[in-house]
């Protein structure tokens, strides 16, 4: 499959769009250079220090954050919308017991600027590079948001992860 | 002027684009009602919990910085290309000496979910209420963008707005 390298402002109107409807996909390695990916309907893709970054939050518990603590990578994929039930399988299994790219039937191709992978049934991928890290504040976050979305606590911690390159089927 | 409300995914594209080139204006009113208005270059429009949330960074010296602290509430406005002048003077005067409004012959126009004022010349506006903030963590950062960004430190706070409304001109 052709991929061209795009700005990182092209389609991410779709990118958001896709997201709400069925998810993106978030790829990363461990220390070992095995890759997981899970499923996303978090994520804010921008402009921070003169840069392009997406921002993406990742719960403590989850396999990807072991592997973005270790390796500072991720990639971005945005999906088909025939991928709709890929991305449900992606985001209810888990990585530690599970080859989900195997399970998925996913491609795995490697990218140009980092270790983790994209993913070759999907049509556009933001290579990203952990550039800063914090956590939600628990004190500080809406009253409402704490209960809705931390009824165990679990605080997601937040990437920033610089675009290094943005591609897309051409 | 018309506008219409529109959803927060539609054409993000632009509203990133023009951001690139020209920054986009942030509004902010005081305990006071007293509207400010301040260029940004950086901002992460996405989805965190569940909502669609606007990311934007204030440093702590800034005059906007104590009205959404009093406040919690702001206004992004995507200026048109012809607001090049001023959206450089909008960010290099500071609103604690200067009513920006008068002179950058901007038109306050009510918001309807916030305080924050829409600007009239503007084509696209996202209504915003600060439901999170954390800062940009020091020791977490990447160092080269440390030496960058904050050679004096006052380290930008990160206000995490949920968008209660996009409205574009008709």
């Amino acid at each position: 499959m052709e991929r061209k390298e795009i700005t990182f402002t092209d389609n991410v109107d779709q990118t958001l769009k896709m997201m709400k409807d069925h998810g993106l996909l978030l790829t990363s390695v461990g220390a070992d250079g095995r890759p997981n990916v899970m499923t996303i309907g978090w994520g804010n893709p921008g402009v921070i220090w003169s840069r392009p970054v997406f921002v993406v939050l990742v719960r403590p518990s989850r396999f990807t954050f072991q592997n973005i603590e270790a390796t500072g990578e991720f990639v971005v994929s945005v999906p088909t919308d025939g991928m709709h039930d890929v991305c449900m399988y992606c985001g209810t299994e888990s990585g530690r017991d599970t080859d989900k790219f195997a399970g998925g039937d996913l491609t795995v191709v490697e990218a140009e600027t980092v270790r983790a992978p994209l993913i070759g049934q999907c049509v556009r991928h933001y290579e990203c590079k952990v550039v800063h890290r914090n956590d939600v504040a628990d004190a500080a976050l809406s009253p409402e948001i704490r209960a809705e979305a931390y009824p165990q606590g679990d605080l997601h911690r937040i990437y920033y992860g610089q675009i290094l390159r943005v591609t897309e089927r051409a």
